[in-house]
């Protein structure tokens, strides 16, 4: 744990007294967003101490030119980079012609910062005396509303505490916007044009290269003790900027605000021509609402988005605050409603990784987003890849393959790979076995069939063609091998017969060749469609067939374990535990030849293998590779606590689990890895729900139906959670003596607890 | 074969006729060195067309800051750039007021260009027609003085043949200077001030960062039909430029010629304060001696160089053609007076690779230096890294190393890594090993044993060391392993048990105990300072040992070969010969992963160790591992046909030997690489030589004797070289039939010739 100034409240982020060391953690911790767009907590006035200053919209990115030490064939051009918007929450203030500046006040007093969760808003107050000896109470309050997605609203307040003062509020927005992140400190955005209209302003700009054409908007009242006041502002303009200024003479103990809509209009959901028309439109809905049944309806929203995602955690503050704090980011940064859209790593939180999509969306988000929303949701996300298939076949085609194999990205905005290390873009092609596996999740998890047809096969054929191309026959060991990869543990670059590698292949290509048939037997017409798109033989199957069937594990039958890869028992096998703590983090300590030939593991490799394929290994088999890999395991990915901690429950190690859990649901809260300055990491998040749900409520599909073998950890009093099981709610409240099973739905449901089975109904709650 | 427009001849490289499209190759080809300046053969008057500008001073370098995708700890900071120097060859020719520019005139005839390198000059001629319809002979010469190093010369000549035409010189030093490899077009040179004084001029620039303090100086004659002009030039200078201007009216048939002298003082030679009079001093040496003389004077230093440098080929004109390119080349880059030089992979032809030393020093170049030189310059050039060992230390440092052990640099000019690809700086460390060996060859062939008590033990300690923490035991296998290293074969990255690797180490750690044990015995004031300064204990040297006595070698009982390391059967074993050809050259064709889990081989590595350590194994071993590696092997290296020339012809495959032959010696005159409009190949260069004489002549030392086994290509009459060995000069010439040993010295020699001994003498030649 790194930093503990957050305040534990079971609803709300809080932060009391100000100090500028901790302005770029917060302005993480405290970020905003709706799906659409989001933000991070800046201040609205001017702020001249170290700041992190970060809009960002949804879909909107820039190929930033790629920057290699060295080229080789193959590498993309560019790496898309998560882009900077224009910004429009800001408001300048000045009090008796002094600028409001917190880093330039002589005191500020009763600072507080408020991230409600619950409601889902921002708020922050404080009282400051300024150079000139004024003494002012502020308060803002800051949303991105649901409902208008398009709109966020400030309402901005001071009050001066010691005599009557001059005040001018200068709401601005401002598009001479520049990335912290950057390969070569291009400009990234072209700005068209700066209008005024009566107290509205806009100013069009668009992207560079990418040309995503945007509008950001304002349009501001004031009030005086609630009043609207109604005198003109003067307007000002630059080239990429406009404010409005509105000066008014504020009595002691008066309470001068502003109320502050503003946002964007976008090209994915505008023609070019009518964003400004749009934005107005968008402007007059905030304004007739108003800022007060604006966050009325904001609360309501997000009333309806806990009520089916949120998990209590009793008797553990600190717990409660984490998960909800998990809950909310995921909720912020992606909602399910467009196809086109993912989940960053660093939602919009900042501007690392790039891209928008890694292997975490189908490995460890869509099981939060399939059991909390309805299952369009994660079939938006499959769909997501099934548009990327072209662009997959291409990129396997750069790499050598043939016959229309895919390799999708490692990281993506538009399909296109951006990543350029090679150990990583070329070889770690791991991730198109979890693209495959989330095919075969989904389809478990909603029953629902029709994808596969519809859109999956396709997406199965054509990774089964790249493993089996990738595998070779090896006369040495008469088998089939897949040489120079990474697995998940990118702790090791350019091995061997990665088993979780090989595992997954094999399991991909005996999944497709199960779709085919069952889509050939059941839906015949789309078979005949899907053949003849892809040219499937019976042949090409029985040659993918010998593949999957001769395929190479790497086994020490002293260990009675399979290995991680080729070679691994000839490591200095020194357990983490045993390795002095000086050298920790080794990411950070030491050089990169160090790590690889070392034993240590970034995160699950063999186990995500025993994860992702639970059911086919005994619990002993299990206990025996976690007891083998997590004492080398220095969980230095973010992803990393939460495998492990399921699978410690699922081993009946409570405190082992239970420290996991920790660890992952407020990694970002502790700032465990010293870096949340930078932004959040969004797409472990959903590990944490996995962690109880999964891991301490012991959740699993089995034969259609849902199972459960819930354990809490002694350290709460209980705990519970909702999942949508195929459009029918199941609660679970889980005690430190019993469990309780409740259903919102319409019909019986048979369920499965520890090994039995259990039918709830929607009139009684089971209790065990 | 890409190019074959160099004319055939013994002497010279010579091409005729004028096309723009060879320009950038023919800069190359043509370059000209002194070793402490060099240049490539770019005009000296305008040239408007593509062209790849080059002026080069030995051991000045910019250290440029460094560009990765990826960062990585232990990551150098910058990357040593050689550096594009001040220009001081430039001569701009107006014509009744056109410029001279071949690329801009109506027609260009006779246009012929000599390297001739014989006598170490380049010429170039032609007639041409200017737009204005002046038709004009021009005929240049120019050389970079071996006796005067610090000075060129040129002389520029030119004829109205169809009217008389005003003529203007304008001879000129200019100092704004880029370089195309750059990784942010930083700006390299600092320029302090331009003067003139009389008819001399001089700019002074530093290089930023690393200060190297340069004068760049010309001073200029003009002549009609060879007699001195003495009127008065105008000047004009900028802030990074100075130009002479000679106008005379020429009458038609008159030859108007213009004698330049220029050239660099620099601070490694001078005090800063006193570049301008060491400049002034060089240009009276110069003036006063004359360009005639001094043309004569270099024929002399040349004459020297070849008298024991070069090797006569009958028969064959092109290999003649090539092998004294070699020669040429190595020569012009490296004389090996100075111990803080080497030779840089492209010398001073083209910027390419940066930095200057590679193990490509040690492995191919000190043979040849050491047989054509006196001792003293191999002796350098082991001064060179024994100079850098506390860097190297240090470098081993950053990556973990403790007690001393020194990690030596992949690329270097002063000591420090400029390399940044982890799989290479951190892991490619078998070069290590070769600068161990080049100790062994050292005293092996020049029998002096100083060196090793006096630099050479330190050096073979840190080594030993590094190796002995590099290894770690494995319980699995029950002996000592090296993971995560890259063998000479670069297409190969982070395997196992590399076995060229840990043969190398091994051999290390065994020659320095000899050596301990040797100077412990032999010089022990000498030790007793060394075991002070390294703290050597005997407990350290047994931990070595135990580590070099249990060293794995990855072995295949089947094949009978020791495998290139751990896992190599497991890949698609298809010969190059069966490889689809469109895929050649796989570096230019395959993305990266595609090259490293397929088994080609880009040059010797399990038979470098073969190369190496010939003595330690039979024929029989040699010829299996041939048959076995070079089939995989696609000689993407330009250091790879050398060693595989020489181990065919040990194998008696002449036809073989000769064809690898061909393609070392005529790699670049020829561009089977594609590349050499970027520079030539320096150190391969080397190799070609060690074909002939190592190859064809078999020559080896064994037992304190030269040994030879001499075998001659059938396209040959017969060729010969020399060899200084302990300061004895012998002659071999083989004819088909008979090889004629001759020796000039002062003592009788014992050799051997085909395993027989065999005494020759000065007075007598022995014929076999």
């Amino acid at each position: 744990m790194n930093l503990d100034y957050i305040i534990p409240n079971k609803w709300s982020i809080l932060e009391e007294g100000f100090d500028p060391d901790h302005v770029k953690a917060s302005e993480s911790l405290f970020s905003i967003g709706n799906g659409a767009m989001g933000q991070r907590a800046n201040f609205e006035e001017k702020y001249s101490g170290p700041t992190f200053q970060g809009s960002y919209i949804a879909g909107v990115y820039y190929p930033d030119k790629t920057k290699v030490g060295w080229w080789k064939n193959g590498y993309p051009e560019y790496f898309a980079k998560v882009l900077n918007a224009p910004s429009w929450i800001g408001i300048n203030v000045t009090i008796n012609g002094e600028e409001l500046d917190l880093f330039a006040c002589k005191s500020v007093k009763n600072f507080r910062r408020e991230l409600n969760m619950k409601e889902g808003w921002l708020s922050r107050s404080f009282v400051a005396t300024l150079q000139n000896d004024i003494e002012v109470e502020v308060s803002s309050k800051r949303f991105l509303s649901l409902d208008l997605d398009e709109v966020g609203a400030i309402n901005f307040s001071i009050k001066p505490l010691n005599s009557d003062a001059e005040i001018t509020f200068q709401p601005y927005i401002d598009a001479g916007i520049t990335n912290e992140d950057t390969n070569w400190d291009d400009k990234f955005w072209d700005v068209l044009n700066v209008t005024r209209e009566n107290n509205q302003a806009f100013i069009q700009a668009k992207t560079m290269k990418t040309e995503f054409h945007t509008c950001t908007f304002m349009e501001s009242q004031v009030y005086v003790d609630g009043e609207l006041l109604s005198n003109e502002p003067t307007f000002t303009e630059g080239t990429s900027y406009a404010a409005f200024s509105y000066t008014n003479k504020v009595k002691q103990n008066e309470t001068y605000s502003i109320h502050k809509f503003g946002g964007y209009t976008v090209d994915r959901n505008h023609s070019k021509n009518e964003l400004i028309s749009a934005a107005k439109k968008s402007l007059e809905k905030a304004k007739t609402t108003g800022f007060t049944q604006m966050l009325e309806d904001q609360k309501q929203a997000w009333a309806q988005i806990w009520d089916m995602a949120d998990i209590t955690i009793d008797g553990d503050v600190k717990a409660q605050q984490g998960i909800r704090f998990n809950i909310f980011h995921l909720n912020q940064t992606y909602l399910g409603t467009d196809a086109t859209l993912n989940i960053g790593p660093k939602g919009f939180t900042g501007e690392k990784y790039g891209g928008s999509t890694y292997w975490d969306t189908e490995a460890y988000c869509i099981p939060f987003y399939m059991a909390t929303k309805d299952q369009e949701v994660a079939r938006n996300l499959l769909t997501y890849r099934y548009n990327h298939l072209e662009k997959a076949i291409e990129n396997a085609e750069k790499l050598g393959f043939t016959n229309g194999a895919a390799l999708y990205p490692m990281v993506t905005m538009n399909g296109e790979e951006s990543h350029n290390e090679w150990e990583i873009t070329f070889e770690e092609i791991h991730r198109n076995g979890a693209i495959a596996y989330a095919i075969f999740n989904y389809y478990r998890y909603t029953g629902d069939f029709s994808y596969i047809p519809e859109m999956g096969l396709e997406v199965l054929i054509a990774i089964a063609r790249f493993w089996h191309q990738r595998a070779n026959y090896s006369t040495q060991k008469n088998k089939y091998v897949i040489l120079g990869v990474t697995g998940p543990n990118e702790y090791e670059n350019n091995v061997n017969n990665n088993w979780y590698t090989n595992y997954i292949a094999e399991w991909c290509i005996n999944y497709a060749i199960e779709m085919i048939d069952k889509v050939k037997a059941g839906h015949p017409n789309d078979y005949k469609r899907i053949s003849g798109k892809t040219k499937i033989t019976h042949e090409e199957v029985s040659a993918w067939k010998k593949v999957a069937d001769n395929m190479y594990y790497p086994y020490s039958e002293e260990h009675k374990v399979y290995l991680q890869q080729d070679g691994f028992l000839d490591k200095e096998l020194i357990t983490v535990e045993d390795l002095d703590q000086s050298q920790r983090p080794i990411n950070q300590k030491w050089s990169w030849d160090r790590i690889l030939r070392s034993p240590y593991i970034k995160q699950a490799d063999t186990l995500q293998g025993f994860y992702f394929f639970e059911d086919q290994f005994t619990t002993e088999e299990l206990e025996r590779h976690f007891d083998f890999y997590e004492p080398f395991t220095v969980h230095e990915s973010s992803l990393s606590p939460c495998v492990h901690s399921i699978q410690a429950a699922k081993l009946n190690r409570m405190n082992q689990a239970y420290t996991f859990y920790l660890r992952t649901s407020r990694l970002d809260l502790d700032d465990y890895n010293h870096e949340v300055h930078e932004g959040l990491h969004i797409t472990s998040m959903a590990g944490t729900w996995m962690s109880i749900v999964e891991g301490f409520g012991g959740m699993r599909v089995k034969n259609d139906s849902l199972s459960f073998e819930p354990r809490i950890p002694e350290q709460w009093k209980g705990y519970s959670f909702k999942v949508n099981f195929r459009n029918q709610i199941v609660k679970v409240s889980v005690k430190q003596n019993e469990t309780q099973f409740e259903l919102e739905g319409d019909k019986e449901l048979q369920i499965m607890v520890n090994g039995k089975e259990v039918t709830i109904s929607p009139d009684n709650s089971v209790v065990i």
